[in-house]
């Protein structure tokens, strides 16, 4: 039902550098966005912050204790931090297996039963890499958060636009973000057992690419040249894959490609693993192997097709290989390519 | 790469049937669990109404002014119809396919100009239903509403619990939301163009089949029977399925089933046209045919496994097969299944 065709890839959204930042982490909760769409608007924090000093000055009047009252009622809202955090679940120690409804591992544990995984829970030990929260990074990275990784790391120096919600993940009030301070919101609510990195920074830039090489090597132990187990690539340009490629290589790290087409309707997915398979320069996809400059396929005013379905299966395929890798079951895939203009 | 096996399926979540239900829509902000996980808390809309209470005994007190930019900052929060809806963007009248950052539509409308889809805006003439909003109907959802789909139906009897945060789409603080008022909540919120009409209710009931053939029914024009463009079904029991099968061929109907095996590795997707192929109950799954009471398969205290990946695989598969069929390009698949335990 799949068949393998040469797909073009799209050069969009490589745009120009920016230099490494660290923005705060803005609030959980969501921004009451009343200006047009692409602006600012004031967040639920601020709201708060603001209600809150108006009370203060209310406190002058009488009748204090239903002021105390209001103003417990706004630190609640705002969560145990001061930041108006959507309060979630509290961390888990350990995954049970247990059946209850109030069990967020229950499912993912079950596959030691089914005879699918033999230790599910050694999930808990592993860091993945994800290079490129887009339209595959995003959705691959709640994947990994939702099955409980223990430590993920998010590169991305792109920040979200209302002209990323056609894929999933992304949400209108985070317009304005950095990608990977929007995705560390959204996962930390979902899981806040898995340990998240964010890295707004460009990989191909001089100082990109060191913080990039160096945030691998951390925690590296018993003798491994990085701290992490996997990474998985899911950038939209060669560029980028080629750094990628270039950092894997200098560190003997195992990582998976991924990419979706122009056209929005094919993917693909392939394994590197340095001194086993061929790097990701001597097995390009074909419009590289054919030496055309990508910069030159990138038109003004033209911007490339996508969609949720096919970033969605691409994400899927790539982390349920990825956990095959970790967790040791069924057959690792070497290179899956999708095409699903004619039967999916 | 995908090859087809024979799967059985998960009977687990036929919980006893509920009547139907209509579940005013909560708050779109966070609630402000601080309770134990698994117990309904105060939601946002409580808490800032409670506070409006407030404030408005506080009236009583000199300096209305101040009290009054209280107020119009809480309704602010709350958002223009009084819910404490996240404030997100506003309805687009035409989808545009111009190239900037503040159009949600430019990825979708580029489909037309790379000679994928004729005419992508037509996608607002559509209704799509959705029958269980679980690990493979709510991904669904999301991916349609994020494709600026014209009306969405969701149908589900069930409830949020933590027990389904291995799964895309739901998040922690929805847990005691029904699942569509939950579903209605993120997808108002990631795309106001949408139509959503949300049905708390078990199909399985005569009662609710009533509403459910009814809802199908209803807007029906130009000699349709029904006022939809295609029934998904994403239910996890055979029990449902024949249902959506009962309704589909009465309705003469088309509709896509879809499902996700036990050991959460493999799943499927079929096309039903009624009058044209086989019939879900003369098409149906081995282990159905072979007779078995699904309701032997659930035992006490274990819980069928599944995964995100093969989740958002299938929805995706699911999803891109619907805008196949919609919208005219491609070949829409009459069956796939997918096992990903060998090579994906």
């Amino acid at each position: 039902v799949f068949i393998v065709v040469s797909t073009k890839y799209s050069a969009v959204g490589s745009s120009p550098p920016r230099s490494t930042r660290h923005t705060p982490i803005q609030t959980a909760a969501a921004s009451t966005r009343t200006d047009p769409p692409g602006r600012p608007a004031a967040t639920m924090e601020e709201e708060l912050h603001a209600l809150l000093r108006d009370l203060d000055a209310l406190k002058q009047l009488p009748d204090p204790a239903s002021i105390d009252r209001m103003r417990d009622r706004v630190v609640k809202m705002m969560g145990p931090s001061g930041a108006a955090a959507a309060a979630t679940r509290s961390k888990i120690k350990d995954m049970s297996a247990e059946v209850v409804d109030s069990n967020p591992y229950s499912r993912l544990m079950a596959l030691q039963r089914m005879g699918i995984v033999d230790n599910y829970e050694r999930i808990r030990d592993y860091s993945v890499a994800i290079v490129g929260v887009g339209g595959v990074g995003s959705v691959a990275a709640e994947m990994l958060t939702r099955c409980g990784i223990g430590r993920l790391l998010l590169y991305d120096y792109d920040t979200v636009e209302l002209a990323n919600m056609n894929r999933l993940f992304f949400r209108p009030d985070q317009v304005g973000m950095t990608k990977t301070d929007a995705a560390v919101q959204t996962l930390s609510e979902i899981n806040p057992d898995v340990v998240l990195e964010s890295y707004s920074l460009n990989i191909t830039t001089v100082k990109g690419f060191e913080t990039f090489l160096g945030s691998l090597k951390a925690r590296s132990s018993n003798g491994r040249s990085t701290g992490v187990d996997l990474v998985l690539s899911c950038v939209d340009n060669y560029e980028a894959r080629m750094v990628v490629n270039q950092a894997c290589n200098e560190l003997r790290q195992t990582w998976m490609e991924s990419g979706v087409s122009e056209d929005a309707v094919s993917g693909h997915i392939q394994l590197l693993v340095p001194g086993e398979t061929a790097c990701f320069a001597c097995a390009p996809p074909l419009v590289v192997a054919s030496g055309v400059d990508e910069r030159t396929l990138k038109r003004d005013g033209v911007c490339a097709a996508s969609l949720p379905t096919t970033m969605g299966v691409v994400a899927g395929l790539l982390v349920q290989n990825s956990l095959k890798y970790l967790l040791k079951f069924g057959q690792v895939s070497p290179y899956l390519v999708i095409a699903s203009i004619e039967l999916l």
